[in-house]
């Protein structure tokens, strides 16, 4: 399936969600054609405009409208467009990619998002008990990639895939949650190659509206 | 394919782990055989069984077993064993099951077992904020799952699917966490209609070594 059977394919997303941004530099690296249309997530949820009401399942973005359907959450997007385009990892077995995928929701794509919530955008209100219960979470989570990356330059395979795109996104904004990456090295190395590949930018620069 | 076709299947998991029960009670609903091996989470990592630190990608329970190949991460595997079998929503399109088993990993298969990790084993030195923290997500969490309850017996289709799994896993074990369901009447009666169905027992009872 060619890029350009994923026809009128539009992305929901939002500047400050790495989670958007993770299906944004999919669609960029994939070289798939689509609109952006950015959602205001200040305004309450039952006031967001009607046709991103009815596209998204859980009121979250991203949210990716493919054709007549609308898929929500951002891996299930990350997996679909693998699998209709075959690249980023589309043609290993999907065991492969879901379970680093799943692995990301409940780890690196919860503490990481979470803690730079909190640093950056609850910064007054924020406990500190939970800002250290999350640090902790990260550290033991960036341990983990660091250590997966030391045998191999990405996660799944000898190129990168979805699973990479997943567990990177929120690390692009490193200041943003607190973190010194440089304890990491693997980690930053890993991040360069993947913001070498063609089409790749930075979350600001993809996620203009 | 055959229940029987998946071969040589060995669960690895531990009792006190909704993770693990999740894929446990799938097998059984399916009627698939396996062997169901209990590890020690006691033990420390370096020194658990070598089958089970070969097998298991991030140290963790579950890790599935199915011929030469070794699957980590509960949803993965619940998403193999679906499309392998084509029971429990193995016949829908996959976007239909991903969305809720990534929404699963990201919110109630994170705020919930972790509410109860604390309430229950972290009794005495969880700190309070934290616990407050994770109990306002799965309050959260639980009242989704209550609306998307609202208009359908299940959550994806007329009948079970792997997304009802995931989802109800730790609901079994809500004393626990110190929730009170009653307050989610349809989340009470939904894991009524899973429990009615044949193959299904509680945790501690489908997770005996």
């Amino acid at each position: 399936m060619t890029p350009h059977a994923l026809h009128l394919s539009v992305l929901y997303g939002n500047r400050e969600s790495g989670h958007s941004y993770k299906v944004k530099l999919a669609l960029h690296l994939l070289g798939v054609e689509h609109e952006y249309r950015e959602v205001d997530l200040d305004v309450p949820l039952a006031e967001r405009p009607a046709e991103f009401r009815a596209a998204s399942r859980f009121g979250e973005v991203p949210v990716f409208v493919d054709g007549d359907s609308a898929l929500a959450q951002s891996n299930a997007i990350l997996l679909h467009l693998a699998e209709r385009t075959g690249g980023l990892g589309g043609e290993l077995p999907t065991e492969r990619l879901t379970e680093w995928l799943f692995w990301e929701a409940n780890r690196i794509g919860f503490s990481v998002p979470n803690l730079r919530m909190a640093r950056t955008y609850g910064a007054e209100t924020a406990s500190l008990d939970v800002v250290a219960w999350l640090e902790s979470r990260a550290l033991k989570d960036l341990e983990r990639l660091d250590h997966e990356l030391s045998a191999q330059p990405f996660l799944v395979d000898s190129s990168v895939t979805i699973a990479d795109i997943a567990c990177c996104a929120y690390l692009y904004w490193p200041e943003q949650a607190g973190l010194d990456l440089t304890r990491w090295p693997r980690v930053v190395d890993w991040l360069e190659r993947i913001s070498a590949l063609p089409g790749w930018a930075d979350p600001y620069e993809l996620l203009r509206a």
